[in-house]
This record gives structure tokens, sequence and C-alpha cells, in this order.
């Protein structure tokens, strides 16, 4: 955790106090599933709601003395709710709370990140609707093609979020449940009614079985989604950075009026923000294999995935959650330039309209052959600077003879590119 | 790929064969849709099927000349249908054809693991059944903790690849789309009518907008699940080596009678099976990172995924297919010892049953430190081989003082670990 | 970085205190060099020696406003030096300091792991020696092989630490350099003398050609090393996993006295060292990619590297120090169990022999295949229980024709194994 | 391995005939040694030598039968040997040939990877000293900086793969050793001078303490060096697509005259050998971490490391070794643009002069806030495409106050920048 990279929403989470808060709850369910199976007296449950505390600091330093944190954590519990105190925890062990305790954290995490998404998408979908028609020229290789428009650029991205989105909550779903069944989770000294009723209470479904642990592949599918969106991430700021090159300048991260640095040399903005998110993608995507070594624990549980877990569980959300209203932020501000775009499709003088070309001579009658050697020599010539292609087609007596001049410009028509653009956004952000 | 890891199956659907056949048939659905919407004349199709045909050898020499693999295949496709060829393709770009048809190859890869993924569960069930009430000692860090059944250890592998079934559904359809939408995916040279028409006789669904390319956070997904599934492998892989090991001895892989080498020292049976799984786990979630890094592709496209995907998409579920059957056939052979299961059980001499102890003594009114004390003293002696617990504690003054016989035999009763193994096998596999 | 598996020595490396510090140290050295060259007034370097500070609450603070580090950190020195300031950091980039800065502190920390190195090295060779001839089984697929010593196997650890250690002392080498170059790396504005001034005062070499940031294959290298280091500790943590298990207990982790909660179950002892090194390696390895990902920079620098550093610098080396010195620890306290090594060589019935009687039987003159059957068969019996080789041996009449009783119990000599322990001892620690 | 992606000499060091080759040679140096000492008959080695063959088909038949690869291979061998042939391979372990073999192939491949490196190296420094002087733009965060010349850029690069030299020598040290040490590494039957024999003869070290197997550490270390030499050869590549999309074009992948498809759009030269390159690097990263997780073996072996290296030893070699020499390729054919380089550097309007405008000012007296404000307003100016900065300048009477034209026109002189080129050259290429 890098606290320049932490939302305070999302480091919440992580925090011994938030942490300690969900132990309580669960000891405390438990106790009243257990009373209200007369396990344990009456009265438990209402005296732990009633006096239940515990303050961090004395934890752990009943923790350094006895070296057990759940301990720790029920002596120091005890030394607020007295007597009746002794009740609690009775038939469980350690990891029935750690462990469903990791999956309220994760929970929490992702709800923050589906936020995180919402926002993403949101930021997509109003500038890809402003940007509907705004053209500008599709590159693959990072060589012109053909022209598109900024809002259909903007709609791939709106609709990988999308799955990012549904992968997200795939992935909540993956890690919202319950365990509470014993050493070795044959449930011997523990009713399965108590699990249910905790894992109700807690908005969790039951794990159908465990160990003494939560299966980790849950979690291991849970770091692999985080990774899989922290990409998307990154592939929407490399964009960015392409876009806020100095060459292409088609688009911008908002700069603003008091941030040092640049007046004198207006030019060197620096797509920092983005160059960061790129950074931010890598550290994420990190916590995927540990995840995955994580899983082949030895027998019922080794306790190898505890030390990997304090150190992804909340490195990884908090990143990928910061990553998330950055991103947002950076698309809601970002400075968009319509005619720098308009002047890069310009700027190779009409060639990305050879093809189309190629196909109306040979509709015209032209062979295949001669529409290719007649595009080519007149493609050449916009190459070498002689002039836009419209104009050398136009003064080619060959091309003359079959093509008049409106329907050369017509073959230039950049709206010719943009006519299923509505029904792009219609598949991507649904009716208008 | 290496060919000893490798089933028929799995490699037929990344052979030149396929691909060029995948091609082909892309191609003439196409070519059906376009003749449908009166864009290329009648008959097209119908030539295509009845003489469509290609040759490796020929597309490859014609490839090393032209340096294009999709022109290289359509010209050796006109050398068999003739005049009509030259309608193929019409309006579409390489990766058209390219991308639709390697999402075809990993649907019809996923429905092979999918199979594979069937075999492991049948086999788990079938085994965990047989063995629901085999008595076995659950181990934590390794170390004997409390009584399980063998069985309720296989539902939770059971349990796991049922996940892993259902996680490589979700990749089968995340990668289940067609894009057929020209050079920058907006459709300006092709109608989306035809993408909708070869999406829906392939199987596939329309991608709502692509670039050039189908955007790579779908395979991504797809690999990581590999990936995850891969660690499941891993974990079952190495219980059964632990299991195997010659001080534990309680579960062999099967060890065909002609099996050359170990006659002579019959103990020497090694677990080359799992070991052999726990290497192939490695090697298929190798796959994940450089998918994840494929996702950032430059504007609407760059190539840089292509090799890498030459590699993974083959080698990660051709390893992962073979390992799968290889799993299932452990399982479905693995050579059981209850006896020696039961052997480990006794060999602490009962000290497992510590806690029921103290628990027992504090219900009969000895305070939690004296049952302590009366306990570890016990224990101790067990500890050291000077006689099993129970023994030990029936000639206790202190113990028998509270505890008759009748009651001491009965906290050692094995069955009162089992009581909720039923719900257990309920949950896993429902109702019997 | 995880504060529980984090020693204080280390943490300061990474401290703000110490970075600034780093800082300054750079800018003084830079001014003292420039002044040396008559760049700057005289006087301007004992003015800084003599008043330069810095508050880490200030420097915050104004990068909140400036939003630029090193200015930020600049302006707060400058409130404590006052005019003489303006001159430092003259014609320098901010990556001149950054990067500098954090070679010095990855020089440093790569010192302390060497110390770590070396603790485990120590604790290695003392415990080797104290069990050169101490008998354990040899295990190949965790099946029992041929017998080696207890001191045998902690020399291949200790190789491989060695070896560990060579790597080490590289991966600083590696990144002990200094760059102070300029905006792009030419000098442009700074005299290359400056650069060779403060390399050699911080104990660094000069970066033979930097763009604006020292080149981040370097720090790759250093990272990929930390990864296999950390492979190594894994690799050692799983031995002791492996032999304190309930089944093998051959040696087991110090539990101190106070320990609290097996005394009931005094087996219940948990090798949870072992297994935290073993989440631990996880982790320290998990920064090899994000390294490998930031060489790759765009031009003569993106700024995507930070982030990534921020994150796996403090946590890569913090971790694995950590798990240096805690594996030092678990060496250094071994509970060695001498009598249960042997206990385990014994259990096989002496099995481990078959080869060696079979080829003296061939010297005897059996042929091999008659041999095999000889020895099979005896083998078949202790296998089964019904005694030991030898014994059996000993009243076979086909193997008392070739073989007298003490010529069989010569092959079952143990020492015969150990013969050349003092040739691998001298090999790996020297000459003794 | 990818057929497409290899190069029949690296191809060839992974065959079975290679393989099987040096397993010969192995078995034939030993029995030397054995003859040697004694220990088997004279003239085994002379039958060996003379006899000696195998045939691939014949023993992978035999293998199909007994399940045993060097077993397999003894028998092919025996029948072409005769009698003589039993006594090749006596008290040696399978592993002994195995490692050995595979480490002989790690050496061979390290050196062919040694060959692709030099010429990368001769690649980038006739480049480098043809372009010298070329001015390019260096760019921070795709942002123009300062100037700085197209030979130093490729110096960093070839200062880099120096580098990456160095660290392949030591990878090939890392694995140039030989260990026959029989079963448990004890060389309970075999005398160590038979190791060092073998060892001398085949031009590698004596592995100093072997468990069955030669410890993997020395294998990560390999591989790890693999994914960072990829890395470096990524961002190389990098550099080149950056330079050539299309409104960059200072450089170019060399385009072959028969090179189909782009001559009607004749801009439309795509970068295709670096992006594959990125693609390639991506593919022999993801050695790395399967290699790492290799080392951490069970005890003296368990057999998981043999499948990854199946699968990595070839691919990760051979995908490197090709990229080398299609990355050599790429720089021996770059195609350069100078004119366009100056044509980039120019269209800021000399912008990147600002701050040397600013510092001069200072030196003629205005003070640091005046200089500010002067140089902003006519940056601003430029910014706005009101001409370029020194056109301004001269035209601005507040400047024009201080410096003259000259004075002026001297701070735009490029060649400023450049003066400590040859110092740069110096120190990355020698003396010249």
């Amino acid at each position: 955790m890098i606290p320049r990279y932490t939302r305070p929403e999302m480091a919440e989470i992580w925090s011994p106090e938030t942490r300690f808060g969900i132990w309580l709850e669960i000891e405390t369910l438990a106790a009243e599933a257990m009373e209200n199976l007369g396990i344990i007296p009456e009265g438990v449950t209402k005296a732990v709601r009633e006096r239940g505390a515990f303050e961090v600091d004395r934890i752990d330093a009943i923790e350094r003395e006895v070296k057990h944190d759940v301990i720790a954590f029920l002596t120091n519990v005890a030394e607020h709710v007295g007597e009746e105190a002794r009740f609690l925890h009775k038939g469980m062990t350690s990891s029935d709370v750690l462990d469903t305790c990791l999956n309220v954290q994760m929970v929490r995490a992702a709800d923050l990140l589906l936020g995180g998404l919402d926002r993403v998408l949101k930021a997509l979908e109003t500038r890809a609707r402003e940007h509907k028609f705004t053209p500008t020229i599709g590159r693959s290789h990072g060589i012109h093609a053909e022209p598109t428009t900024f809002g259909v650029k903007l709609a791939t991205f709106y609709a990988e979020f999308k799955r990012a989105r549904a992968r997200m909550e795939l992935a909540r779903e993956e890690i919202a449940t319950c365990a509470i069944s014993g050493a070795v989770g044959t449930f011997a000294n523990i009713d399965p009614q108590i699990e249910a009723h905790v894992a109700a209470k807690l908005g969790l479904v039951i794990e159908p079985v465990s160990t003494q642990v939560i299966p980790r592949d849950r979690h291991a599918m849970y770091f692999a989604t985080l990774g899989v969106i922290a990409s998307s991430v990154e592939r929407l700021a490399t964009e960015v950075r392409h876009l806020q090159r100095t060459e292409v300048l088609e688009a911008e991260e908002f700069f603003s009026p008091g941030q040092k640095g640049s007046s004198a040399m207006p030019h060197k903005r620096n797509p920092v923000l983005t160059e960061n998110l790129t950074g931010l993608a890598r550290l994420v995507r990190s916590a995927v294999t540990p995840a995955l070594e994580n899983v082949a624990l030895w027998h019922e549980r080794d306790i190898s995935h505890s030390s990997v877990e304090r150190g992804i569980g909340p490195d990884a959300t908090i990143h990928l959650d910061f990553a998330l209203h950055r991103l947002a932020g950076v698309v809601e501000n970002l400075v968009v330039y319509p005619e720098n775009m308009m002047r890069t499709i310009d700027s190779m003088g009409g060639l990305h309209n050879s093809q189309r070309i190629l196909l109306a001579l040979v509709e015209h009658g032209v062979s295949r052959e001669d529409s290719y050697t007649l595009v080519q020599r007149n493609a050449m010539r916009t190459w070498r600077g002689e002039g836009n292609l419209l104009d050398l087609l136009k003064t080619d007596p060959d091309v003359k003879a079959k093509l008049t001049d409106e329907e050369l410009e017509a073959l230039f028509d950049l709206e010719y590119h943009f006519k299923h653009v509505d029904t792009i956004f219609e598949r991507v952000f649904g009716a208008a």
C-alpha cells in the first residue's frame, strides 16, 4: 500500500479497526446462533452487543505475549465484556473468524471497485456521446488506416469496462462465502446451523465444504480478475499517452491552471496520470501469480497463503481502486482537440481512401490490375508530396475517363465511414 | 506444445488443417450473407461449397512469396474454386477471419476442457462416495489435527473442480464472439448483417464493438481462468504426492504390473504422475501474464499479441487438457490404503482428542485451569511413549473422579467427528 | 511493506528522511563539483553543509501546492540555507537526483541483504558441521532412496546460498551507478565532471550513457536476483516443513517454552515460520515481472516505472531481508532428532540396500537375472512385514551359498554411504 | 517452440538426436574414467566409441514398453555395442546423465545467444557511429524535450546490450556444471573422479554438491537472465515502433521491394517485425516464473521440474535466439530519415530552447521572475502558431535590450547540445 495511491475509503476496509470490528461481528453472530440453539447461556449475545469493544494497541500488546492474534483479540474483548465472554468462539477455530473476515473485506473491496468501474463507465459514455461523430483516424500498427470517430474509439473502452464490471461482479460472488466449520471442516464441535446464521446475517452464502480454510481457488479467481481489469486500465491509459504525444496531440490530460513547471515550454504537458496508471496496472497484475501459487495448500491447510494475502489483499484492491478513480478523472476532464484529429486525417493527402478508389474503378469496368496501376501512380505522387490524392485523380485522364469529379469527391466523403456509428452505439450503449 | 503432454483431440484443434478449414467456413458463410444481401452474384457460395479446398503446403509456399497468410490462403482456394473466388472476402479485413477463427478454436478447446473437467468430477464423486466414511487424519500445517474422512477430503476437491467447471463455462462465453467489421471496426465496407449471419451459423454472438481486432481482455480472462484451474490441479496433485510419501503411504498412484524398475525395492513407487501434474500446472499458469500483457494494444490494434497467442493458445489448452485427463486417471485408479489411514490416526496415541477431554472435564465442573493440567500431564506421557492417552486417563485418579471409563471411551469415539458428513455430502453432491 | 515482516534497518533505508537526506547529499556533492569548476560561486557548498536541512512535513506541504517533489525539496532546503541555495541543482534534471538516490538506496539494501545471507550461511555451516555424519534417509519423489547425512543435506543449502550471495553481489554492482547527465542524457547543461565527482564520493561508478533516466534493465536484473534468492529460501523452508510433518518429525522449528497453545497437544507444533517464509518467497518473486515490464520505457523515458518502484523497491527488499533473518533463526535454532532420522532409515527393513546386494551377487558370479530374483523374493517379504531384509537374506539358502553373514552385514553397513562426505564438505566449505 | 520463430541452429540443440548424442558422450566418458580407475574392464570405451549408436525411433519404442527413457536408451545402445555395453552407466543414476546433458544443451544455447547478442551489438555500433551527429529530438513522457543525436540514442541500446552480453556470460557459467554423484549425491556407488573426468572433457566444472539433481537455482538464474534480455529487446523494438508511427516517421523497418500489400497506400508500412519482437519478449519472459517455481523441489528431488523444462528449455532459448537475430536485422537495415528528425525538432518553433533563453537573460542581469515573463509571453505566441521563437524574441524590445541577434541565434544553436557526444561515445564504445 503506497499512501499516494490510496483512497481512504479503501484503506479503511483494510485497517486493523475494521478487521477487528468484523471479527467481533462474526463472534457475536455466532454467539447469537449458539444461544438460539441453547448451546450457550441466554444473555451472552446481549452482553457482547452492549459491552463488546476492543483496542488495537491492547490486542497488539497481548499478541506479542501469546503469539496468537485471535486469542489476543478474545482476551481484550473479555476485558470489556466480562464473564459472558468465555462463551464466545465455542467450538470454533481461528480460521473460521479469519477467513470469513477476509471474505467480508474482499466483498466490501469489490463493492468499492464496482463503484469505481461505474464512474469510469459513466465518464466514457458521456465523452463517447459527446464525440460520437468527431472524426479521427483509425490506426493499426501505429500507422494510419481508415477514419473512425472518437466516440467509437471510446465506445470500445466502454464495452471493455462493461465486461470488466461483469467480471468484478463474478469475482465478488466467488468470495462472498462464510465458513464456520471447525478445525478440519467437519463441524465436529460446531453445528452447521451456526455457519448458516452468520452467513445470512453477513450477506454471504455458506461455503459448501471447507477444510480448515476457505479454499484459495476463490481468492485466486478474484485476484486474477483484478489483473484483467488492470490490463484494461492500461489499454486506455496507453491510448491517452499516444494521443498526447507531441506529434499527435489529439487529446490531453487536463492540466490545471496552477500546475507548475511548463509555462515557458507550453508544449511540455506530460501525460503523467496515464503513465502512472500504466505502472499501477503492472503493480495490480503482480498479485495474480502469488494468488495462483496460494491455491495448492498442503492437506487441510498450511499457512503460507497468509503472508501473501497480508500483502496483495490490501495492495491490489487499493491500487486498482485508486487507478479506477484516477482513470475516471482523466476521461472526465480529457481535453480533446477535434481540429487536430482532422488535421491528422488530412495529413496523408487522402491516401486512406486508396482502396475505395480502387473498388470504384473496378465497379466502373476497369480491370483489377489496371485499377491498381492507376491508383498507385497517383498515390505515390501524393506520398512524395506532389498534391493531395483527390486533386491528382481529378487531373489524371485515365481516371477522368471513368469517374466524374462528383463521383471522385464522393469517394473522399468522410461520412461514408460513419454510416454504422448509430448501430455500434446502439449495440454498446443500448437503444438511445 | 510438448508431444508427450498432448492429446490428439486437442492438438487437432490447433492444426493448420483445422485453422484453414475454419477460415474457409468463415469466408463461405460471409459470402452466403453477401449473396443474400445481393452484394455479390448468386452462385458464389454454391461454387465455394462444392469446390472449395486448400492444401497446407501450397498455402505455405504462396505465403513465403507474398508474406501474407490470408492472401496466400485465398489464392490457394481460388485455384480450386475458380472465377467465383474473387468475390470472397469482399470488404473484409484479415483480422475478421483470423480473430473469429481463433475464437472458434478457443471455444472448441473450452469444450474439450469442460469434458476433461467432467471426467475429473465423475472420478472424484465416485471415489468420494466410496470413501465417504473412511477415517483419515486431517492435517493443518502438516501436523495431525482432528480426524476427517477421505470422502470429505475428496469432496473438497469435487467442490473446487465444480467451481473450475463454472469458471471454464464463463471463459468459454468470454471468447464466443465473432467480429466481421472491417479495417477499423466501423463496417465502412461491410454490412453488419454479414457479421450477424456468420456469428449465428458458428454458434457465436456478435462482438458489440471491435477495433480491427476482437478485444484482448476477453482472451486474457480466458487464460487467467486456465491458470486458476491449473492451480486446482496442482492442489490435488500435491495432496496425492503427500499421501504417497514413504512415511505416510495412505494412497498411491496406480502402478501397472508391467511397470519397470522397482520390484527389488518394492517401496520405490514414485508419484511421477502427480509430480508431472505439478510441473504442468506451472506451465499452464505461465500463459497468464503474457495474456494480460496482450491487452493494451496500441490504438485500433498492433500485432504484438499474435506471436504470444501462437505460443500460449495451443500450449496452455493442450497442457491443461492433458493434465485434466491424467489427473482423472490418477483419481480413478488411486490405490487407497484405509488401514494405513487408521494406523496414522492411531499413531498419536489418541492425542488428537485432548481438547474434547478438556471440554468434558470443564463440563463436569473442573475449572479450566485444572482441566488443562490434568490433560496436559497425561498428554505429555503419551507423547513420551508411555502409553495411549485413553489408557493413561483411565488410571489417573483425578480424572477417574470425574469421568467414568465409559464416558472416557465415548470421548475417543471416532464417529463423533463424522456426524455431519452426510450434511457435507448433500451440500456438495446434492441430495442423495 | 507489511510491518510484521519488516526489520527497522531495512525500513529506514526507504524512509522519507533517508531519501531526502540522500537528495541533499547528491545536491551538495554536485555543488561542490560545480564550485571546483568555477560554475557557481565559492562558498555555496560550505553554506549548504552548514545550514542544509529539511523537514518531511514541510516538503509534503509544498509538494501538494507545486506538485513536484524535487522543487518542493529545494524550496524547503532554501528556507534553511538562504541565498546560496539558488545555486543548487544548476543544469540538473530531477531524475539526476531521483535515480541516483534510488540506486544508493538499492545498494544499501543490497548490503543489508548480503548481511542476511552471511547469517544464513554461518548458521548452515555450523549446523552442517554439527551433523556432518548424522545419518538420514535421502528421498527422491518423496520416497526413501539411499542414506545420506543431515550435514550433506545442509551442505547443499550452504552451496546454494553461497551462489545466492555471489548473485547478490552482482546485483549490487548492476545498480551501483550514478547519472547526472541532464534532461536527455547529453550533458548539454551540466559538465560530465560533476557526475564523476558525485559518483566517486558516493561509492558509485558513472552510468556510461543515460537517457533522462538510469536504464531499467539494471533494476530488472536486481529484482530478478531477489526472486531467485527468494526461491532458494523457499526450498529450505519447504525442507523444514517436510521434516516437521507429524509422520516424519526428524527436525522441528524451535518452539519457545512460553509459546502458547499446544501443551495439551504436544505434537501440535506447527512449522509456522517456514510456512511464512514460503509465502514471503511468493511475495518477493512477485516483484520480478513488473520489474521486467519496467524496462521498455518510451523514448528517453516515461514515468510508468515510478509507481511500480514505489511499491516493489521497499517491499521486495524489506520482505527478503526479513525472510533471510527469519530463515537464519530457523536454522540456528532448528531442533534436530537424529534418533528419528535413524528410525526412518530403519523403517524400511533395509530395503534401501537392495541394489547393493544385487551388485554383490553379480560380483560373486550369479547372473543378473538370478540375482534379481533372489533379491526380489526377499525384498517382497520385507515389504510385507515378514522381517528385515538382512535377516531374511541370511536364511535364504541360495543367498547363503554365495555370501557369508559377514559379507551380508557389510552390505548393510551405513558407513559405506558416507565415505565421500569429507570430499563433499571440502568442496563446499573448503579445506577444513 | 513455434516453427516460424525458430532458427535451425538452436532447434538442433534441442532435438532428440542431439540429446541422445550427448547422453552417449556422457556415458562413454564415464566409462573411460571407470576404465582408467580399473572399475570396468579395459576395452569397453573403445567398443562404445567404435560401435556406439542409437536410433530415436527405436528408443521411443523401447520407452513405450519400459517407461524409462535412460533404460530405453541404454538398451538400444547395447543392441549396437554388444556385450561391453553392460558396463555402461555403472553406479550412475539417470539424473547424472539427464541433468548433465541439460546443462550441456543450455551451455550450447548460451553460446548461440551470445552470438546473437554480438550481432545486435555490431549492428548497433555501426548505426550509432553512422548517426553519431544526426540530430533528433529527445522525448520524455512522449513529449519533446531537448535535442540529442540518433547516435546517442543507439548508444544507450548498445550499452544495454553490452550489459545483456555480460549477464548472458554469467548465466552460462551458472549452468556449466556436471554432476555424476549417484542416487542422492553421496557418491556411494560412484567415484568422484569419474565426475571430474566427464566434467573436464565436456568443458564443465564439477557441481560441488548435488542431491540427485543439479540444483535448480542455477536454471532459475539462467531463465531470469533470458527474461531481462528479452525486456531489453522489447525496449528497442518499442523505440522503432514509435519512430515508425505515421506522425513521426523518423525511421522505418526495411521494406523489401517485393513485399506485398501497400503500394496503393504507400504510407502503410507496418512495423511488423518489431511488433513481433514485442510479443516474443512476452513469451520469453513467461519462462521466468515457472523457472523460479522449479527451485523448491522436495527433499533430494522431485520430478516436477521436468515437464516445465521440456517446455521452457527449448521455447525460451529458441524464441530469444530468433528475436536477437530478427532484432539485429531490423537495426542493420533500419531506414533512417534524418530530414524527418530535423523536421520534428523544428516543429516546435524553437520552444525547446526556452530554458536556455531564460538562463541567458538571468546571466545578463534580468531577474528570474522578469526573465520568466519575457520568455513565457513569446513562447505562448509560438505555441499559438504566431511565429518561431527566435524571430519573436528578436522583435521583442525587452529582449532586444539585453541580447543581440547574434547572442539569440547562438542560443538556438543545435551544436550546443552535442558537445559531449564524443565523451559519451568514448565511454560506451571505448577510445576511437
